[in-house]
């Protein structure tokens, strides 16, 4: 069994240039799962594109970008040129609305270029050119076939110009040498000597709140000043103001829709509810309706509306949780039951993860045979809400729902609705929340909330920052979330929250509290528990936003501080600082004139000193200069000099320093 | 423009599994270039396979390898299991015979398996499970549609089992818990269940000897020893028990076909030649004959028919050249002009790189129109002399061929000889050489010769060894060639000859030397040129192969050390050890049972002591351990003890140490 020599070249099918194939691209860049994945960009990014390029011999190569909006049907260009290795090459474009890209980089043999080059070469050591002439000439009529009317008469006219050996050699090379020559027949000859590199790659390019923004979750049922009273979108508008004016930008709320009663849990999660318990809003559904009805209690549709609209007016943002799970309540169960996993008594399964029962919630059978319906119908609870007027959606533990199902449902609404986000809540394995991420989610929660020793820290955000990871994974640095009380608020105190609220606000574009985190809330439900004591999962909780101790001058300063600064509105712009002392973290935010440093006293409980080491080349200092830096915390100013300077950090005072560069080169 | 969610799931094309998909593969390991360019391995070896295996929710998986011998039609199966991390699954093959194999893995969810694991928990707890019991019998029926005759019956039979409300519930769990059932109903339930990736990744196996081999590159005209008398296949079959005895295992020719006579090079590369001048052998082809043909004066094609018997007898392998380059008197030129550029005046084009001319050899056109004739008339030399009993090709200058032509030969001449080794002798941009060897070349030159200092060699090992190059880049370390005597050479002395030839032997399985290193020649032609004065390429050289100060004690010793020592056969099994001399390089070499440390002085003019560093632990030592090490070059033993160990080299008297463990842990 043999093959005849190929009429174009070997066949590849992946990773790399389309067929007929005379030079080699490979190794593009960006590229995720080789191009399987989207990498993401926020609007008006360049994006920088790379790829190896490169064929055999000497000849002269010239490649470009193709790129366009997913929708578009005409490719755009942008050039690709090497600097010192001519075998990569390098371009940009930038993408400049929002949605779907495509691109792909294609590349050629600069036929006239290398005759050009090596003629040049020629005639500097006094080399004979005749016949070097005639083949220039020959390449221009080649080219001149390809083009049209004047210009194409202008190619031949100096092909002629080449070829006329009556004329001087000096006339002769005018047509050789001239720009505008080269510049008109540099593009490909030829159709089929043009490489393609594929399978093209995608991009998803999101609105810049994808990318920067502080979140804030409060449960509606709780925003009442009233104890035990069901709190209403009312009241939570009677809030904004004051979220807006501590700078949060986005306020999610749990599920606002009406709420199971079959295995209805109680306070603090007990199996069996008092009368008067107001339920888990995740066990949603009931015969008052399911995912796109509003619990009555809270309000009206309208006043929902209005709630949105008076947000926006704030400069505000509502982001809705969309929880696939079901109270056995749920009017799918009875309108739908082919959509759930029904057992040989003819009953719907429950949730569980054996032995443990989750019995106030069903799960949807996502794979049942009628999932085109069934898919359909999730798909237009998201089309519903953003009906009216919602962009942001904190998705409730996708990783317990088919992977292929996020990925259609997710493409399919941002095809119409390219301005929408997906946060996803997935608290699981790395591969799994990495591989939601790639997918298509927009933003992700993280392990932050467990990295509370330097070292974690370092190793994390290092992985986050300069890794793959980077092109994909956006996370949203919760310092809290109803779910998660970690033992270091639980023990830390005040300065415990003051120190996760600065690195979180610090060290990510896109941080977010759950609400209590502001008051320093830090009961458990018992020792070494996560849980919230009470927590309003299960119950309405009404609270004091004033109570002494709160901590709201620290975000308020945090959040202006984010906004002033741009530095804090990229994510891997960010470098570790070298500090003496295990306690003391240090890091650097750098964005074109605005270079910020955070150091921060790790541990809540003592005083720290450290000697805080600045790589002062990369910060444009030389070795004896003094230099100012503002604590943009606190205001003060500071004149330091060389490579090393002290810091004193006392938990019970203040926490860490922002600094900021003064005259930054 | 919307789309309706998938019958089976979104789509997906490369790097990842085929549809329909309800679970995900990712990152196959080993992959180069997601798939479009195999991996190697050297035949027996084991492969090592993993992947990233995953779904939504708590289900059990299962997962195995397919792979094949590429021209096999049947998968064979081998299991993959999962260790810490459910998400990342490993397991192995063995590739067992030589050629090109596909492999690639396929997972499904053990919907028994998990049923089983849930049964337990349940019972663990105490759980009515009479539900439990009765989907366990659907599974099984289910199963059992699939199967047929006495299998298909025993598992009815368990279902019935299962389902039967009137037995004891431990007479129905007996057929829930038992391991027959389980393994007769551990595979897929269906077909369209299994997830498979794709694509598929290829695998080339080689023989023993393109791993592990001592090389040495003879020009046969030189091998008389009358001066300047033509030497013959006669002449060097002479010499093959020296070589043989040397330890020696590839004897490698440059070009043994005729030679042209235009433009032939004269003495030290003049331009013109004197009358007597034998030319360059690689300006191949003349009226008597080109590729196929043999050179009269070195024999006939009996006589190197001859010559390759005789040197298996002995153990060692005749090497051929492949040079696609043609002298203008090759025949090729006279029966097929089209298969090379014809230049406006009618004429061949020579080879030339602006403004160098090389006017003796002319290349090929290898895209002309007429190239499925060039390619196959390139691939039958191959075969000519696969014929004549060769099995291995130095490959000349193989980045100034089109790679698509190397990949297509390379693999049409091994699916008929999987024995055949293909050297690439490409000194080029560091891509390039990587493309080739990607794209087939079983092995390819390195950069090895113009490493000399520390850094430079422990950066260049470390990126052959530990980076993805260790799936395709098998380096052949030569210590010179004909055109290459580096100034390292020239200037060290004997010494610098025994050190190089020390790094070499022992940092790569594969390495050799073209002839007169053992003889410590050192004369370049001029002052900064790397070329030799009277370079054998266009002239005969008469040596004495014993002359005072020759290193062949050297090579043999070694030679005998690397066939004696498992260690040295492998290349990735290199690790640097720290000694505190920035002249004295220290690695280690390991493989079970057999611990190497080798530790050379790179400075040839000079003694030098330094302290070198062990890694106790990994050596399997304690810290206050007495541990003895034999020189195997000198044969000396040495009683050391501790992690910091004394040496001091001279290189006049030795210029490294061979080290091994006495009783390796």
């Amino acid at each position: 069994m043999s093959e005849s020599p190929p009429d174009s070249t070997p066949h590849s099918e992946v990773g790399v240039a389309r067929q007929p194939s005379r030079l080699n691209i490979e190794d593009l860049s960006p590229s995720l799962s080789a191009g399987r994945y989207p990498v993401k960009r926020i609007v008006g990014a360049l994006v920088e594109v790379s790829a190896n390029i490169f064929k055999e011999g000497h000849e002269q190569l010239a490649a470009r970008i193709l790129y366009r909006p997913a929708n578009e049907r005409r490719w755009r260009q942008a050039p690709l040129f090497y600097e010192y290795n001519p075998d990569r090459w390098f371009g940009r474009f930038r993408a400049d609305q929002l949605g779907r890209w495509q691109y792909t980089v294609e590349a050629w043999t600069d036929h006239f270029g290398t005759w050009r080059r090596d003629l040049n070469s020629r005639l500097e050591v006094g080399q004979n050119v005749s016949l070097e002439l005639l083949e220039g000439a020959l390449l221009l009529e080649q080219a001149a076939r390809r083009l049209k009317g004047e210009t194409a008469e202008r190619i031949l006219g100096a092909a002629r110009q080449l070829a006329d050996t009556q004329k001087s050699l000096d006339f002769r090379l005018a047509a050789a040498f001239s720009e505008d020559i080269l510049h008109t027949v540099s593009a490909p000859l030829l159709e089929e000597e043009v490489t393609r590199y594929t399978p093209v790659h995608e991009l998803v390019v999101d609105r810049e709140r994808a990318g920067f923004a502080a979140w804030y979750e409060l449960f509606p049922r709780s925003q009442s000043q009233r104890r035990s009273v069901h709190g209403t979108f009312a009241d939570v508008i009677r809030r904004l103001p004051e979220l807006a004016a501590l700078g949060f930008d986005v306020v999610y709320l749990p599920p606002i829709h009406p709420i199971g009663h079959s295995h209805r849990k109680g306070k603090n999660n007990a199996t069996v509810c008092e009368p008067g318990d107001v339920g888990s809003p995740w066990a949603i559904g009931s015969e008052l309706g399911g995912h796109t009805a509003i619990h009555p209690e809270l309000g009206t549709l309208e006043d929902f509306r209005h709630l949105v609209r008076t947000a926006g007016d704030l400069g505000l943002e509502i982001a809705l949780d969309y929880a696939l799970q079901f109270s056995p309540d749920h009017p799918w169960t009875k309108e739908h039951p082919e959509w759930f996993f029904i057992r040989p008594d003819g009953s719907i399964r429950h949730a569980e993860n054996p032995p443990k029962k989750y019995e106030d919630i069903v799960p949807p059978n996502l794979w049942c045979s009628e999932r085109k319906a069934l898919w359909n119908a999730c798909k237009d609870v998201f089309e519903f809400w953003i009906e009216q007027g919602v962009r942001t959606f904190r998705v409730d533990n996708p990783h317990t729902k088919p992977f292929p199902f996020w990925e259609w449902i997710i493409r399919e609404v941002q095809r119409d609705h390219p301005d929408v986000i997906f946060l996803s809540e997935a608290f699981t394995r790395p591969i799994r929340m990495r591989a939601l991420a790639k997918l298509g989610f927009t933003q992700s929660y993280s392990y932050f909330t467990w990295k509370n020793h330097k070292r974690e820290l370092r190793e994390y955000l290092t992985e986050l920052t300069t890794t793959e990871m980077s092109e994909y994974y956006r996370p949203n640095f919760f310092t809290n979330t109803p779910d998660i009380l970690h033992e270091y608020l639980q023990r830390g105190g005040r300065p415990a929250f003051r120190i996760r609220l600065l690195l979180a606000a610090t060290l990510s574009p896109v941080y977010g509290i759950y609400s209590g985190f502001e008051l320093c809330e830090n009961q458990p439900r018992h020792p070494g528990s996560e849980e919230y004591l009470d927590s309003e999962k299960y119950e309405i909780r009404t609270r004091n936003w004033d109570a002494p101790g709160n901590i709201k001058h620290d975000i308020a300063r945090l959040n202006r501080i984010r906004r002033e600064n741009p530095a804090l509105h990229s994510f891997s712009n960010l470098t570790f600082l070298e500090t003496n002392n295990h306690e003391v973290l240090a890091y650097r935010k750098v964005s074109p004139g605005n270079q910020l440093m955070v150091v921060v006293n790790l541990d809540p409980h003592r005083r720290h000193d450290a000697h805080l080491h600045l790589p002062l080349s990369e910060l444009g200092l030389s070795e004896d200069e003094a230099f100012d830096v503002e604590d943009l915390l606190s205001g003060e100013r500071y004149r330091w000099r060389g490579a090393t300077n002290f810091v004193r950090l006392d938990p019970s005072e203040r926490v860490g320093h922002l600094f900021r560069l003064a005259h930054p080169r």
